[in-house]
């Protein structure tokens, strides 16, 4: 039989975590001392500055145990992280994470979840500095604090976008709430794990190179990331930086996958590319003439396409759609939103 | 009726923390920007390090949603994260705030929580820089993240205690838990909340102020507080050091309270001193000639006892009691542990 969480004690799965980490992960430049006191300490470079970020996830809420190994429930929590710091344009480098773990969870599936989080980790240098651990009797919790390094001014934010701006965004957002519905859909015993939506979801990926490279041109002026959908996370952007939004409906990046689904659950493809989802997409508004520099600049360093869908306008101009034919409607956006029952999805 | 959460939803409910947040709390020194971005941003002096902790307090877990209000559990989640700063010696300067809560929770209840974080950040000018909200169906979880500065090269850590050293420890342990008991023995329209050892169950003291003034002193060896029970942490500090401790029993400070609360229950009170409790204490090693300045300094500042209670030895003499007669007891520290189940309390 496993050994499970009680088993072992909260002091001993400590010093099995330690364990883990001083074998599988890196040292974080900078970090004085991590794990082992009642704080962790850190020196930070001359002339930078540190983004802070904290985010999430629940069991039944955010992640389906039952149809998610532990080692992408970490590696998702820590996606989600890492595409808050690159979606300032920060290099991630320190993680706290704090877990609520219920008492016969297995010690096997915590040390997965934990190789999970090292897997995102590992490729920036950064690592677990500390954390708490914590017993749940229901659904177990894991909220990670990550900070991050960016040269001092380099920070992109939301609030600076300026009327005329170009809309640009990454990849194809939608994909991962298709990929969970299709999950929802399957047999347990039968999912199609190799089926690309069901990957986004699953294991989405963040866009925090192609971040650091955008806020360290100097060539936009806006950015965030998709985490609650397309249109919420625009309109986050443009609420803050006072100005409204022309979207094209024909520019929207609608993957081959997604337009598949939509056909087959006769559903509609733009709805499902715009609404609330679980990608780490970016959005980057700039000036027009930076659009082609920026494009030029992220297909030197990733494969990942950046589509225009639209420019920003005057903020009296509110949002509106632009459909193929010129015709244009006025839309409020909408994003997910976790305290309205009806909206929110649940296992 | 009042509002609840789902009432406003995630945005509403974000809306109206940020309005409180700038209302009552304060500007920490360093923020370049707090709420609003996917990450803050910190500008941290030249020549302090950053010391970061995490903690989070679960309901029934941790705390007891029907004999508590949510001022005094916001209270007492930061007074445990600025506990840990202070006992490496930092002054706590930015907080990061995660929630699980139902969406059945009064909004009163949110903002009078964010009121008992801010009545214990505001005195050392700290702020709520930045946090998350999400959704959960059973029991509430509050997740701090706290960061703190101090000078390069001043914190005290549990690993550097020498031989031969001085232990000190600050103030009364053990009377949260014997207020707990006292609590969960009440009828819950009929609970003494004037009680002392209720109230230090309730809304427990940090020592981050001494703890800030010792380790500045530089008469210190090692510290650390008392969150897993006085010996489960001085065990902490010993086991780092590669050092024993002998420990005098008649010299453990017990209140006239804790004395009442052992009488009146039939228990040592001891041992009721030196078990699993929810007291923030500190404990101090010093060489044996630093000992009268600590106290001396530390009379200076507060009206905290801290009383010497042993001294360390070598590692091989282990843990051991010194009783008034002169006999010795060896004895095995052992500490409130999460996830052994007969130990834990719950509601």
């Amino acid at each position: 039989m496993r050994e499970t969480l009680s088993d072992i004690g909260e002091f001993g799965l400590i010093h099995r975590i330690n364990n883990l980490l001083k074998q599988e992960g890196l040292f974080a430049e900078g970090t004085v001392f991590g794990i082992g006191d009642d704080s962790a300490a850190v020196q930070p470079k001359v002339g930078r500055e540190l983004l802070i970020t904290c985010d999430s996830v629940v069991e039944g809420q955010h992640f389906l145990s039952s149809y998610m190994n532990y080692y992408d429930v970490g590696r998702r929590a820590m996606t989600a992280n890492i595409s808050d710091i690159g979606a300032m344009g920060g290099q991630p480098l320190y993680a706290l994470v704090s877990l609520g773990l219920k008492s016969d969870m297995n010690l096997h599936d915590v040390e997965n979840m934990y190789r999970g989080f090292l897997s995102e980790l590992n490729p920036f240098q950064a690592a677990v500095i500390g954390g708490n651990i914590t017993q749940v009797k229901s659904a177990t919790f894991i909220d990670i604090t990550l900070i991050g390094e960016i040269n001092k001014g380099q920070t992109l934010r939301r609030s600076t976008a300026c009327a005329g701006d170009a809309i640009l965004v990454t990849g194809f957002p939608g994909e991962a709430t298709a990929g969970l519905e299709l999950l929802l859909h399957s047999t347990q015993d039968n999912i199609p794990f190799d089926h690309p939506l069901i990957k986004a979801y699953v294991s989405p990926t963040h866009r925090a190179h192609e971040g650091q490279s955008i806020a360290s041109s100097g060539l936009a002026t806006a950015m965030i990331d998709t985490s609650d959908g397309l249109l919420a996370d625009l309109a986050h952007i443009c609420i803050s930086s006072g100005v409204g939004a022309e979207l094209n409906r024909k520019d929207l990046p609608i993957s081959k996958n997604l337009k598949e689904a939509a056909t087959s659950n006769k559903k509609d493809p733009y709805e499902m590319c715009t609404r609330d989802s679980d990608d780490y997409e970016l959005i980057v508004t700039c000036a027009p003439e930076n659009v082609k520099k920026i494009k030029n600049m992220i297909s030197k360093i990733s494969d990942v396409p950046i589509t225009q869908i639209g420019t920003t306008s005057e903020e009296i101009e509110g949002f509106q759609w632009v459909f193929p034919d010129g015709t244009r409607q006025q839309f409020t956006p909408k994003g997910w939103d976790h305290f309205r029952t009806k909206e929110s999805y649940n296992e």
